[in-house]
């Protein structure tokens, strides 16, 4: 039970520096392709191809698909054409369609050249799909049965074509057509008598995917009925393909980093954070502090429009940050809540009412909650012995039952707008509806203290 | 191809007023468990146990596993003592185990009276194990070879035995203790030839978890390796369990679920939301809202003890929530990619100066930026024909460029440093460290306005 540490790596470099290649080996083969890949990206770039040529073959395109596409890259440009060829021979079809679409134009061309005719075509099938789209991650390799075949057929059969298959688990029936008429599994033939006919065993309700149907709700069908994998068929419902679930969970943490990213304001990179450049953080990060800073225009104009307000109570100044960051944080909590559930397919577009009935008693009870600790507070603390005192905490607190109702349902209903319209959710989550929060919060806020402390602005005047 | 919609069920809800079961039985054969749940949760209560008895006896126990525990408890109440253990007979361990852990003690009694001796025994077991450990989501059901064993044995051992096994495609090597000393696939053992040992195929290097390692990591090794299923060992190396991928890909849903919820300063639920009642959402929601409403508290002190700045340039006020909002904006960005990081394993506390460091030179380009845009939007519109106008765009200018450093590196070490002493990164997140950012910022606001606009105020006086 070997797990990658520093010191393996340690001793890796060490070793590598000695040559005692047939140490390396051994210590290599009895380690994980994820994390002999790990120890590759902490080495120098000279070491690489040293390093990859110790490693047996079927191992080496293992650990290649599993290494960032640096590394992917600078190994590929001092591969002869046949150290390519070996590599690309193992790879699977959809993984090999991964690594070429990170690559440059002329990587592109030289892998191409090394994949014989068959997955050449292949791999230019899957190319053409959409990003995020099904055919872009299925795979073109699994195992078709026929109907009219026994149990002891069908297992002859995968043992005989299994041993290039990504997943021979599930087992895919297909009329004289190639359409999709049913799935049974290895465990099912296993389990079954020798003479039971496929057609008995197969499942005939079969649940498939679109090749053109976006990969998070593929990933979130895994999650639902538990495949292993998931058949993709075209337009005429023949089956082109199938998702694995090792594919289906990578995209099922893409898509929540992604959302996560958004939520707070980050365009969605596809590189891990410590492999990232600071000028690609930069980008990632900037235009959205760029929008909101502007968006923040408003609340200056609103708080500039006021500013006689503030000038004769000054303090009211002083709780703005507390009322808008209580604002924005309410609304935080309802449009987090919508946009997950959006992504977990619990709730959809005409829930709207619903959502927003059932954001409007929380927010009720929430504004009441922090309202009442927020007027104690500011009688026995804050404003001790201020001339207006009284209103003044009323002021605050009734704003912030305002304030919190306003974010709960902006926050929530936002989000299924996005949706319906065709926008993102996730976009729609704290940065933009902060602002909105941050502007309606202020304008209640004013409203509020004009309302009730005409008397105190009137006397001061 | 069924999927489940609205008009399915309300199908289905006509069909059982007008009692044609033979129909209704023949509809929900053709569904899956997770949609036939779907129908359950829409039905009246009354109604429950009619469709449920509708049901084949194991698609019964499957679409019993799928539905939220409200209904499962409700069916249980309905239930005779032979209905019960004929659910209970077709449930596989874990799956009970999650079914008993949301259930009242008197539920739980009467199931575990239902389960036979064999499986009382194994639920108990599990029940010892912590929450979101390994042992808490494991299954006791697993196929166990020996390395003398033949390719052909060993696939009629599969046959033999497999029929109550979760998952029969990984099986696992065990020597006379019990510990396990390698594992093998069913794929392997299909493509040997027949007479090949089992010592030949299996591979000896093996990852186990330990019962009490944390669900959250070992749900990880599943998207690093690849796996179908991953061993789970004692303090012996004995195996007691296995944790298949359909239960490691809900850990991954819900543990972005509840990263998602602890940075928008929600505590984390583990009920769907239109499931959850607006009491339970309060519950969840207010305490983070009245612990940021109280810390606020900072900021308004800030503010009171530099009024007599703001009553002299009145302006100024106006710009504190685009200074507090960029800041926390910035710091949000940080933080959120570190949580994220730290979550899918990509760093770790030891690399806090190397993230410092990069959040350093990011926040001096996105700083740059934004003061730049600023400073011209400033002297252009918003402070057009302003006696200061120059001097106090520079003071905004020179905050933002002060706030969004000292953002990025309090968001980006924060969260490491909760991981360091034992606390949750997440919720160090937006909630938090913003107000940390509100104060720091509004320090460096006044700070850089009573330096620079010194001769201003002055003069005022």
């Amino acid at each position: 039970m070997i797990q990658v540490n520093v010191t393996l790596t340690e001793t890796i470099k060490v070793l590598l520096d000695e040559k005692k290649y047939n140490t390396l080996r051994d210590i290599l083969v009895t380690m994980k392709p994820y994390d002999i890949a790990a120890v590759f990206e902490e080495l120098q770039d000279e070491k690489l191809a040293i390093l990859f040529r110790i490693l047996p073959k079927e191992l080496a395109a293992e650990t290649f698909v599993e290494m960032d596409e640096e590394t992917q890259e600078f190994l590929i440009h001092g591969f002869s054409d046949n150290e390519l060829k070996e590599v690309v021979d193992e790879l699977f079809i959809d993984d090999a369609v991964d690594i070429i679409e990170e690559m440059p134009a002329n990587v592109v061309k030289r892998i191409l050249r090394q994949a014989d005719k068959d997955m050449r075509k292949q791999i230019n099938e899957l190319l053409k799909y959409p990003d995020d789209s099904a055919g872009s991650i299925m795979t073109t390799e699994f195992i078709t049965l026929r109907r009219d075949m026994t149990a002891e057929m069908a297992i002859k059969r995968i043992r005989r074509t299994g041993v290039d298959k990504e997943t021979i688990y599930t087992c895919y029936v297909l009329n004289d057509k190639g359409q999709l008429i049913g799935i049974t599994t290895v465990k099912d033939l296993l389990l079954a008598e020798d003479d039971a006919p496929v057609a008995d065993m197969m499942e005939e309700n079969v649940i498939a995917v679109h090749t053109l149907d976006d990969q998070e709700q593929v990933a979130q069908m895994f999650s639902k009925y538990n495949f292993l994998a998931l058949p993709v068929v075209d337009n005429e419902q023949r089956l082109v393909g199938i998702v694995t679930i090792d594919d289906a969970i990578d995209v099922i943490q893409e898509e929540a980093t992604e959302d996560i990213e958004k939520m707070a304001a980050v365009l969605p990179s596809d590189k891990p954070y410590m492999k990232t450049s600071v000028l690609g953080i930069y980008r990632k990060r900037v235009p959205w502090l760029l929008i909101l800073m502007l968006s923040a225009t408003f609340t200056s104009m609103i708080i500039s429009s006021f500013d006689s307000v503030l000038e004769r109570v000054i303090v009211l100044s002083s709780f703005i940050p507390m009322i808008t960051g209580s604002g924005g944080n309410a609304g935080s909590q309802a449009s987090v809540s919508v946009i997950r559930a959006l992504s977990l397919g619990e709730i959809e577009f005409k829930s709207i009412f619903k959502v927003i009935w059932k954001e409007f008693r929380v927010a009720i009870l929430c504004g009441l909650t922090l309202a009442a600790a927020n007027f104690i507070k500011l009688l026995l603390l804050d404003l001790r012995g201020h001339d207006n005192a009284f209103v003044i905490a009323l002021v605050v607190s009734l704003t912030l039952v305002g304030t919190i109702i306003m974010a709960k349902i902006v926050g929530s209903s936002l989000p299924l707008l996005a949706r319906k319209v065709g926008f993102d959710p996730a976009v729609m989550a704290n940065p933009l509806i902060s602002t909105v929060c941050d502007s309606l919060s202020l304008l209640i806020y004013f409203g509020v203290a004009s309302a009730l402390m005409h008397n105190v602005l009137y006397a001061m005047m």
